[in-house]
């Protein structure tokens, strides 16, 4: 049992710009599982937010020596391992859980959805996500937006407002915001948040710093549109702490450390009657069809991240009138192009 | 797409008497599942407790019509329309999920503990229950378990402290104890856990009737042991209200409609930092081979409900030194003797 890694560059078809900063290429990597001649490909998505780079990922992975295992099927020892190798490293992780999962659809010749007994006919819509940008660029993207049915909206900046009033100049799709920690004092996020809600906006992501869960349920009471947990909420044992504060949870693999704790997410958060978001990193289509596995069983998607860059150097999950469609390939149903 | 229901009665080795009455045979039903030259089996042991019989589990299978389906990898969409049949019916609905189990494990030649990615090779102790009985014919018992390190030890009749007395007499094992909600006040629970507590017993199950949750986080901050809700739990969404309640839950395949809801279940309580004990009725080695499979991801096993019989159709899971050893069988891992 062996597993490479290989860093690649996504280019991104525009300047990415979300609250935190901007950027015209991500970083990524490349993760390769053999075993008995069958290869499972995984992803690390590095973020900053969350204290990774190409070399801390790389860095991690050197110390994944899987040949002290023999049975990949045995997720929960492996995983254990290498999740007890050092804190954090979240997508580094990922990147492992995902390459074990593919190659294991891969030996049994079955996509995972059909291995979780989902159905995978199911075709969850994806929003397309809007980054900040002059209002003139704003404008054209979402007229490159056309072939989705719902727009995902970054704010956290002075003119959100304006922002808004200029899609909604453009367009009445289903509008999604998504303010990335981006308002300080609760009070400015009920103010903008009763605000979005006059311009039909469907719900809205993080309002405030993670740091700030404890206000949320006061923010919670003073508005009336669904607020969605992504910084707040990393692995399963964060989600019954923000059940007062949250009304649903975004999902991330890169934040998850992968599918296996990302599907027990998703459970613990029906049991609580929580939504479930699957959101993504600007990715690959590794990563992306990844999550997408999980398409079935979610309520919301937000996996883009693929069609924001102008070289994914794989193909798999695909998007038809605004839908997710699985298909039938084994594993995370991905091949190189 | 077509299933099956076969009557079988288990003769129990000695009368089996708890806080709600006694038996010497439990009727139960086996279900075959056969789709492409391939069967898979499940079974039904209904319990009065929740409202079920042989006449009810059989009359429900008769609707359950999977003609209509053709791929029985398919679970969410089966299952949601088996559940969707009627209200209830959990052990009849249990028999239809163990069934598809079987199948699909058998379909992919993996037990299913392999396909959930969980460790095989951990062997969890199992306790030996000792029902209600004379004080003589208790401690026949209890040096019957001998080949068992934990004995569930029922009670809630008035001489529960004879009980303890005559097998702490007898052996120093562990000791779990099982009230069935046979204590009718929360003072006198209180009362008797704390006795209990002095006796080393480890943990006390559903001390009170399932209707008097409201009164368990008083009961559990006047005690000093775990208490593990069994009659207070059914499915998923049952487990968020007792966060405060219970330290554990009891999952019972009869109860939560099978193992894709017990699955559900171990994540759901995981993520609230609750204990997970597997718990059976008196069944053949299929429901019990079927529980066995999530054992690796439990933290108690009361999985005795075959060895209490004497006529067992099946085998499948067995036990060693006191701990319950899977097998590398597809599915339940089980056959007929």
């Amino acid at each position: 049992m062996n597993i490479t890694a290989t860093p690649f560059d996504l280019r991104l078809r525009h300047t990415f710009t979300i609250s935190r900063g901007s950027r015209d290429i991500e970083p990524c990597i490349l993760t390769e599982f053999e075993h008995e001649g069958i290869v499972g490909y995984g992803e690390a998505a590095p973020s900053a937010r969350y204290g990774e780079t190409t070399d801390t990922v790389i860095a991690f992975l050197r110390r994944v020596d899987l040949r002290r295992f023999n049975d990949p099927f045995d997720l929960d020892t492996i995983l254990a391992y290498v999740g007890g190798l050092a804190p954090g490293n979240t997508a580094a992780k990922a990147s492992v859980d995902l390459a074990l999962h593919d190659w294991i659809g891969r030996r049994l010749g079955q996509p995972l959805w059909r291995l979780w007994g989902f159905d995978g006919t199911k075709r969850l819509q994806t929003s397309f996500t809007i980054g900040i940008d002059s209002l003139p660029l704003i404008e054209k993207k979402v007229r490159e937006a056309e072939p989705y049915n719902i727009l995902k909206v970054k704010v956290g900046v002075p003119n959100d407002e304006e922002i808004i009033r200029t899609i909604r100049k453009v367009t009445d799709k289903l509008i999604r915001v998504d303010a990335n920690e981006g308002w300080s004092t609760k009070e400015a996020a009920r103010d903008k948040i009763l605000w979005l809600e006059e311009q039909g906006v469907e719900f809205v992501e993080q309002p405030l710093p993670a740091a700030m869960n404890r206000d949320m349920p006061w923010l919670r009471a003073q508005v009336h549109i669904p607020l969605i947990a992504d910084e707040s909420v990393m692995v399963l044992s964060d989600i019954p702490g923000l059940r007062d504060a949250f009304d649903g949870i975004n999902i991330k693999l890169m934040k998850s450390t992968g599918l296996r704790e990302g599907l027990r997410m998703v459970h613990a958060a029906q049991a609580m009657g929580m939504k479930v978001m699957l959101g993504c990193m600007i990715e690959s289509s590794i990563a992306i069809s990844a999550a997408a596995q999980l398409s079935p069983v979610a309520d919301y998607a937000d996996l883009d991240g693929n069609i924001l860059t102008t070289n994914d150097p794989f193909s798999g999950v695909r998007v038809e009138e605004g839908a997710l469609v699985l298909n039938y390939a084994p594993g995370l149903g991905v091949e190189r192009r």
